[in-house]
């Protein structure tokens, strides 16, 4: 850069940012940020504000990509995938959900978050609606915020069976601009799974309005109740409805990283997810998409010893918590976020700070996922039963310890 | 899927497709691809269509993303980039251009076209113009209209010194919605590589004018003229600039297929920029950042030899076209095209595949880059001398036969 001109007036940065688009400009900053930063430094911090596991991805995945890397597969690849990956999504699919096996409607993405994306460009448009339960993770309304469509949060109901959808209040919140309904079962953070009436009437009110459904399913594997995974909208679903899967390989095979997913869509929309992947960022690495067909096609016992190891951390955390009689809290029956209130304490965004510097645990503030979460902290139980145990020990002292307000901490 | 009810009636796929966006629909399909479908099989084609050399990724780089994963760098990692790689981008590009040395002012994304949506987001909405000289990349403009905004293409002036920027057509082509202009230089398709002076008018039309310059200098080491890289709006821009760099490792370290580039921009634009990739795919694997870091601390010889044997096709296929006297080209200076059109073939999309079939050569039509590339043919010489000298003399020899029109092909 060559040096300034003393005479070339310069505007304020503030004046700047007025340059950005405005849609753009209002896209929220993560909420579970303000507690990591203020607690990632400190020592013997047990963190359980990401929604992360504590294992690396496995050897057998990462040598595939390794081979794959060494064995020169650097070039451009299918925007849509490698045919071999998209098959072994397709015989996955077809196990798990018993659905037709058609490599065609599977379409690779550089993670979960680009096929929510994708799938947003095929259904929402600047100044449409999308329904959105709440809480929510944010990152999904925020996606729909990033093309200058609306969010509209219908806040769950919560009873004695925890976070329940609200057809009423769905139904009402659909306007003339709404377009699509987001649906995340089993769902972060809030626990909710569900059931096959449930999906029926979301399907319902999605066909009467002539509304998309992003299907978000990423913990289907992760299910506390009956069977090898949670119910779908593939159960209830007929091929001409207008729903959109998102997939990530991040959660089950322990591939947070990575950035690679998928989008589940209907084969006549070939072209256009073709074109949306290849407008965006060109399609994903031949090596990572490697290391993902091992995944898939290696990984059934990796992906059962997590799920073991979530459920064990589920009753571990659990139990402790419900043990002291002052926290809010239904076991959730899926995913693997334990979604509490603790008894005395509205003001979670404080108390997520207070935690750090009192119980030395990081856990996230309920206000970072929208309407309905205040009142409620977010914890993530994806990790090892003895550091479960350790943070559960501490948050019990806390929780029996006599808490003043710290109104003007 | 459950068995389809018979009464349920079922919309021809027609009709769904109406229920895409329309901008989303309205995406262009490569115009790459017909030839490349049509050719891609034949027995000994030397394909020359894709903006991609032929040598794999050097081993020092794989092997450094292969370390990275066998360490366990799998978890999720900063959505700006590993600090590490901001700081080796700022160091590489200061000690190119002259400029400070801000790793502040970088961020790492999946792809150089990531890159470039995350630009055009900040700089344009539904509705907005963007100029773009043409012929052009295709994935630009489709960037665009991909938010739902249009591109306005500005043909070059084209004359004995090949391609030139038309400023007075620049400067009618901004209406009231003109919020950008994009620059690539040097260029892709045409080897245009913009002077110091036409830089500074194009910054002094967009000062005038208020735009964002997205200026994708991708291709500044390939350069024919003096110097070790072309000339750069760092050179002639102050800090209070809008202008946004879009940067890839595709083409000089030959990473094509790992989408790995980054994004120039001011400091102020820091949170909104991670936003962006927060909410489209949430960063980029950290083991490859590993590589890219190799890429740019130990890369130096690589590329060098890169260039050589880039400017060495150039010759190669240059002179033995220019030979025939049958072409209408003037030699690139920068980038690695030759884009040339061929004495009596003003079919191009049709001369293509003829090419196919009667030279066994794979060349893209101009048409696929815009107006402006209409008679026009682009070939690739980023690959081996020995490919180059075979694939020119099948042209040659074509070019020597005598062709009768195929109207009715």
């Amino acid at each position: 850069m060559s040096p300034r001109t003393p005479s070339t007036p310069r505007p304020s940065e503030t004046a700047l940012m007025e340059r950005v688009q405005a849609h753009i400009r209002a896209l929220p900053e993560s909420g579970i940020v303000e507690v990591m930063k203020y607690g990632q430094q400190r020592e013997g911090m047990i963190p359980l504000w990401a929604g992360e596991g504590d294992v690396p991805t496995p050897a057998f995945i990462c040598e595939a990509a390794a081979i794959a890397l060494e064995a020169g597969e650097t070039f451009y690849t299918w925007q849509r995938g490698l045919p071999e990956l998209r098959a072994a999504i397709a015989r996955y699919m077809s196990q798990l959900y018993g659905v037709d096996e058609e490599p065609e409607r599977y379409f690779v993405t550089g993670s979960g978050m680009q096929a929510i994306t994708t799938a947003f460009s095929i259904a929402l448009a600047a100044g449409d609606e999308i329904l959105v339960p709440s809480p929510v993770w944010p990152n999904a309304p925020a996606a729909a915020q990033r093309i200058g469509a609306h969010p509209v949060f219908v806040p769950f109901s919560y009873g004695p069976d925890g976070f329940r959808l609200d057809m009423a209040r769905m139904e009402q919140a659909v306007t003339p601009r709404t377009r699509a309904i987001f649906l995340n079962t089993p769902a972060n953070p809030t626990g909710f799974v569900a059931t096959l009436e449930e999906l029926r009437a979301v399907l319902d009110l999605a066909r009467r309005h002539g509304l998309w459904i992003i299907a978000d399913e990423i913990y289907g594997r992760f299910h506390y109740g009956e069977g090898t995974r949670a119910p779908s909208m593939h159960d209830v679903m007929e091929p001409e409805d207008l729903i959109l899967f998102v997939q990530t390989f991040s959660k089950n095979w322990a591939m947070t990283g990575w950035r690679i997913g998928w989008l589940e869509a209907p084969v006549w929309l070939g072209q256009v997810v073709e074109n949306l992947i290849q407008y965006s960022t060109s399609g994903v690495a031949a090596f990572m998409q490697r290391g993902a067909i091992a995944a898939l096609e290696q990984g059934e016992d990796f992906l059962a010893a997590q799920i073991a190891r979530a459920r064990l951390g589920r009753d571990i955390m659990g139990n402790a918590l419900l043990a002291t009689d002052r926290v809010r809290l239904v076991k959730p029956q899926g995913a693997f976020y334990m979604f509490f209130g603790i008894e005395g304490q509205d003001d979670v965004r404080r108390l997520g700070l207070q935690l750090v510097d009192e119980a030395n645990v990081g856990i996230a503030p309920g206000t970072a996922f929208g309407p309905g979460g205040e009142g409620f902290m977010r914890l993530c139980f994806a990790r090892s039963p003895a550091q479960l145990e350790e943070a559960s020990r501490r948050l019990v002292r806390w929780l029996e310890t006599p808490h003043t307000s710290h109104a003007h901490r």
